[in-house]
């Protein structure tokens, strides 16, 4: 008997997506059904590019059809992706699948190493990725992308607007303070000012197309998040912290805020940075220099997905300073532990459209 | 020939204080000569009670007394201290003689950690000391001095004002908008109201006598940094980093907004934090994770004095989490690096008392 296009279908409507808990017929994951005697083939549409279980839904695609269609079937899954969005308004960042802010509650955690890190590793899976350095008053992206003396060129659009292009670096569409200020020039800005910068990097820099824009947030609760949250609908927000006690207490701040009423914005998930420190010379020994599993208790406390720990490494901070992220450097173990980062927050947001309630933009009574 | 008072003077005119450039009789450091027969005894009032070149100038004064007088002489030196200000204006904060802001481009360097430190040692020596904890959305006080429970008292004074009266640790006055606001708490302030309770915690806390108050600013270069220069005159600020690129890159803009012309502070010192790290099983190694010299480089580039470099050391954390300062614990090399640290900042806090100009409140128009 002859393999039918639902037969096909059919088998696969038992495959389930594990973290979205549909099975993929039903998520509409399959495309492009081709059948030729005992050859099939079809195309599953992942939520991202950097989905961690390409191959997990792979296998269980071959599976099914081999026990429930033909054993005999000679199955070809294509992979490919389409970012999903929960988005609906689009006044702002029109083509912009997903905003994603980082932020932490303490400076120094490593928060602009994890976004600069993240963005690359979203790019590399094959996602079109942005980057807004939000920090105002202590830019780390141009250095973090060895793009220091870059200058962004403004042009007029055919409507009259004028409109920011952004640097772009190993893929990756950029924009910071820093491209417009001397390095060595402090920006002393009063609140509303910062704020206005923001809200310029967001409406007035040309982002195109893109399924992640990563907002690079300053440390602390202040203006600048309020500001995010009143300008555009947050998909959905990643909190950096190190393990030990002060800073955990600002993550908490950190964590909290997002939950007000008011701002709403889901929070993604946890990653915990210089976790311990491996020397060389003893490369069994774990020094939690910072204390250990603050992190990973604070994610469990307030029921926040734990995304990883990124452990001190030397050649983190020096690629960062030699503005090429670590994840550019093959086969190091830093570099597989931003991998599975970046996967993790992939899916987290993958899981987020799926699921919750789209995020609005915030409106605050002055 | 019997000893006098004029030759012990004229003896004593020959010392020099090494720091002020001058000598000790025209500095007026030298009080309450007695002479008995052969005994010979003075008090030197030092600039700070944590001078570092104490020994050295009590020897000095006996060898002036031994060569120049007479070499049988039975020399005694009190050494005392008088903290010299160069405050005029007395507004705010009228017992006060010294306000130190502690900076940081970058967040998350230690800056809190330092300052904490720098308190209790300058307390230690015999100095009364209070400290402003101005990082509105990130209070670290609270913790690192292990008061995280306490609650200041408002009184009103017999003149109708009501005064905060600051909470008391290993003798030192402290204020947090910790003690205020719940840990958990999220403190998302716009700049104007986070500048209003910097400037509460500057003119409405009962204060009292200080020889030094010291400011823990947030970090970045933001509208608190701007209210406290417009609220008191600092005498000087000191500038915590840590060695990597784009920490560096930060403590230059804070170091900059210092000297900014309608600013104008007198940047005392630059203190590297978290230098190196050095394993216990491995004592002679020095890890510099975050990059070696970075913070010496630095202060020699924009003249500034290199107060001191501070390893990555578990117990400074460990002490900060447990809300002991670290230097409390006695004997440790950590506990030593940090007395140095508060010498060479009384130190440099004299020098500046001595030479530089009397800092202006400052007026900005908005």
């Amino acid at each position: 008997m002859a393999i039918t296009k639902e037969d096909v279908l059919k088998a696969l409507s038992y495959v389930e997506e594990p973290d979205l808990g549909k099975d993929l017929v039903t998520l509409n994951m399959i495309e492009e059904v081709a059948i030729d005697g005992l050859k099939v083939s079809f195309t599953v549409i992942l939520t991202t590019p950097a989905c961690p279980l390409k191959d997990l839904i792979r296998n269980a695609c071959i599976r099914a059809i081999t026990t429930m269609v033909d054993p005999a079937a000679q199955v070809t899954v294509n992979m490919t992706s389409r970012v999903t969005t929960a988005r609906v308004d689009t006044t702002v960042l029109k083509g912009v699948k997903n905003i994603i802010a980082v932020a932490s509650g303490k400076g120094g955690v490593g928060k602009s190493t994890v976004t600069a890190n993240l963005a690359v590793a979203l790019a590399q899976s094959g996602a079109k990725v942005g980057l807004v350095d939000a920090d105002i008053s202590g830019p780390s992206v141009p250095t973090m992308f060895g793009v220091e003396d870059a200058r962004p060129v403004v042009y007029r659009t055919p409507e009259g607007q004028n409109l920011i292009q952004p640097i772009e670096k190993f893929g990756i569409k950029l924009i910071s303070i820093g491209f417009l200020t001397p390095a060595e020039h402090a920006v002393v800005w009063r609140g509303p000012m910062a704020s206005s910068a923001l809200k310029q990097f967001i409406t007035e820099v040309e982002w195109g197309d893109l399924d992640y824009l990563l907002i690079d947030l300053p440390p602390g609760t202040s203006d600048i998040h309020l500001t995010l949250v009143q300008t555009v609908p947050v998909t959905g927000a990643i909190i950096v912290t190190t393990p030990q006690k002060v800073a955990i207490a600002d993550a908490v701040k950190g964590l909290q805020m997002f939950r007000q009423p008011q701002i709403n914005v889901p929070v993604l998930g946890l990653v915990e940075n210089m976790a311990y420190f491996t020397p060389a010379e003893l490369p069994d020994n774990r020094y939690y220099i910072f204390g250990q599993g603050g992190g990973r208790d604070l994610a469990e406390r307030y029921g926040v997905p734990f995304i990883g720990e990124i452990p001190l490494v030397q050649s983190i901070r020096e690629n960062g300073d030699a503005g090429t992220p670590q994840i550019l450097e093959e086969g190091s173990p830093a570099t597989a532990v931003f991998k599975q980062v970046a996967e993790e927050v992939a899916r987290q947001i993958s899981v987020r459209n799926a699921s919750l309630a789209r995020t609005q933009v915030v409106e605050i009574k002055a």
